[in-house]
């Protein structure tokens, strides 16, 4: 159950790459007849991901390596092409660590940076995003939903926020795509970031969506491929995996996100109702299918994690990019939670190969683990361990 | 005959990879087991890569998504780390487009770069590089060998310069690789950009070695994976793959460069005997075993890439990178031809899969095929038509 740490690649997926590891090799750049079948096997999967994200023109949607990368190509290659506009930029406290540093690299370079922040749920705060807005913004980025809490942001109303004050509007979906549907038309995303791993495609690639007409500038320079914006040989097999995995996603996302759904709640009213002082991190509703993190009083989400693990269930702490840091995840500390609050999460990301079982397993394992690792915790209340 | 442009993945290689993709989908940054799988797994294929480049420590070694981001992130990396040092960079009139890119994009933004010419064979002239480098340079930029007229440079007489004039060596490696052995050490090399699909693994994974104490900056943020220098979550399956590749390329590079080199002989010495007024590009006898890049006056490289095309035989008429822009490669002309000379050229590239029958088949074609092509050109003259 720690999907957002890695998931594995579909069978299907992993079917339609195998061809073009071997023998379909070719370089689309190439002249001869192998580079223009590889050409074809790149735009039909561009054309899978521009119907996936709701795009209006194959144009529009470039390969990365990843979703670290179209964060980093997003921002960076927004903020330096458009400095002559102005040089500041909003987003929120609970991004993703390539979209904090990103900004954060950019502050070194003369820009401003504002974060926005949340409601105790992970909800950005509208009214303060509006205002954060001045007449030096030149882009808001702000993620689709948090896979770390799984909350869902009003991204289409703070689109029209966005686009009123004049700004661009980026978007992190690379926890939500292949989750929840998006459609960037009618959401009013300027720039959109998307990764193949997050919804069961090979790793090693990823796409931004860019709306005709945006300014953005290239962060990697070379052959010109993916029209200038992206140089580098293309990695065929892992865009055409991307694209297969964008056509399931497209089909598939719907009734398998109501199956997890149904299992998350099963999950998260289990915990709350059999394990005394917990809680639910992020919203109740407006969540990820696949995301439940739930909080335990008096205790440290590794020791958590590392008992889970013996018994053969994987979880996380937090985002897997930051769980090797001591420090609490930042996420947890914008929605409000103290340190020992956010040390003592546990993170449940749920997928195509979990069941009911594995659901009931946890709910009955769990409430006896946390029961001893408060028995020797010494913050544990006394009435706790009656 | 068209290896530089696209290589097929060796099936040993693939075969490692293949339970990274759905069974061992562990996130090397996570606290449980298959985490620790995960990171087991990427750190025995850096070992396999440090020992291919001959590097002291595993910790020199830093998986990029290509060759493209290794020569992105080797010059910008270095250049920003070390504006504090100097504004100047040292290059050659060679390089392939992402270092020439990358370097363009510096003088943007307040660096200096000299282009240091070559001879005829494409040579690096070792004196003007000398007197190029200022007591401003902090880097200079030197591929080891030329994937398109093939010429290998003294890298380590240039490494002995570089160093005495204060300043760090970067190679771009990534043709070279896998075809001939290279040690970081002995030739005196600072950082290197290697590419795992010129060495027959995967695409979309490539590797920079830094030599520790070398001051570089990341041009990708975000969860700090690869000791802060590269952000995003790491492509385990490709990196396992690239480690395969590098260890299946250390034993076999010597006898299958033996090997190569014999055709590629044997067909640059076919050309030139049957078909008149053709000559060789690049360096008669410091090449790369795989290299033959021929030159055929008064006709077209592209018409001559499409009739072989019509036979079966996939090759090139430059890089591949460049080759769907009119404009003729810069690295034949900087080795003095003309405009139409360089267009008369045609690029093959050996690999594993190419036999002497292949060899013997293109020396048996080809002359007609250029005798066609000649009778219908008002360029050809009439001494050639009879």
């Amino acid at each position: 159950m720690d999907y957002m740490a890695g998931m594995p690649v579909d069978p299907r997926v992993l079917e339609a790459m195998m061809p073009y590891f071997s023998q379909q090799y070719g370089n689309p750049s190439s002249l001869h007849s192998w580079g223009n079948e590889a050409r074809k096997a790149m735009e039909d999967a561009r054309t899978k991901v521009v119907a996936f994200v709701g795009a209006k023109r194959s144009e529009e949607i470039f390969f990365t390596s990843g979703g670290t990368e179209s964060n980093n190509l997003a921002i960076k290659g927004v903020a330096y092409r458009n400095k002559d506009r102005g040089n500041h930029i909003v987003t929120t406290a609970i991004e993703h660590m390539s979209v904090m540093n990103s900004c954060k690299s950019l502050m070194k370079d003369g820009f401003n940076v504002t974060y926005v922040p949340v409601d105790k749920y992970g909800v950005v705060d509208v009214q303060s995003l509006e205002k954060a807005i001045t007449d030096k913004t030149i882009l808001v980025s702000v993620m689709y939903a948090n896979g770390e809490i799984g909350t869902i942001q009003p991204i289409k109303e703070i689109g029209e926020i966005v686009h009123r004050k004049g700004a661009l509007l980026h978007v992190d979906a690379v926890a939500a795509a292949g989750q929840v549907p998006i459609n960037v038309e009618n959401e009013n995303i300027d720039l959109m970031s998307i990764s193949s791993n997050d919804m069961y495609g090979p790793r090693g690639v990823g796409a931004i969506y860019v709306k005709t007409g945006t300014r953005i500038q290239p962060i990697i320079h070379g052959g010109g491929q993916e029209r200038g914006l992206r140089s580098g040989t293309e990695n065929i097999p892992a865009i055409v995996g991307m694209g297969k995995a964008a056509e399931i996603a497209k089909v598939e996302m719907k009734p398998e996100g109501e199956r997890l759904s149904q299992l998350r709640d099963k999950l998260i009213k289990g915990l709350l109702e059999n394990i005394p002082s917990s809680f639910l991190n992020g919203h109740p509703t407006q969540r990820l299918p696949n995301n439940a993190n739930v909080r335990f009083s008096y205790i440290e989400g590794e020791s958590l994690i590392l008992s889970l693990d013996m018994l053969g269930v994987a979880c996380s702490s937090g985002s897997a990019c930051t769980s090797k840091t001591l420090e609490p995840s930042h996420v947890l500390l914008a929605i409000g939670l103290k340190h020992e609050e956010a040390h003592g999460s546990l993170l449940f990301t749920l997928g195509k190969q979990n069941t009911e079982e594995d659901v009931d397993y946890v709910v009955n394992v769990l409430p006896d683990i946390v029961k001893r690792l408060r028995s020797i915790s010494p913050l544990t209340p006394k009435e706790l361990l009656s």
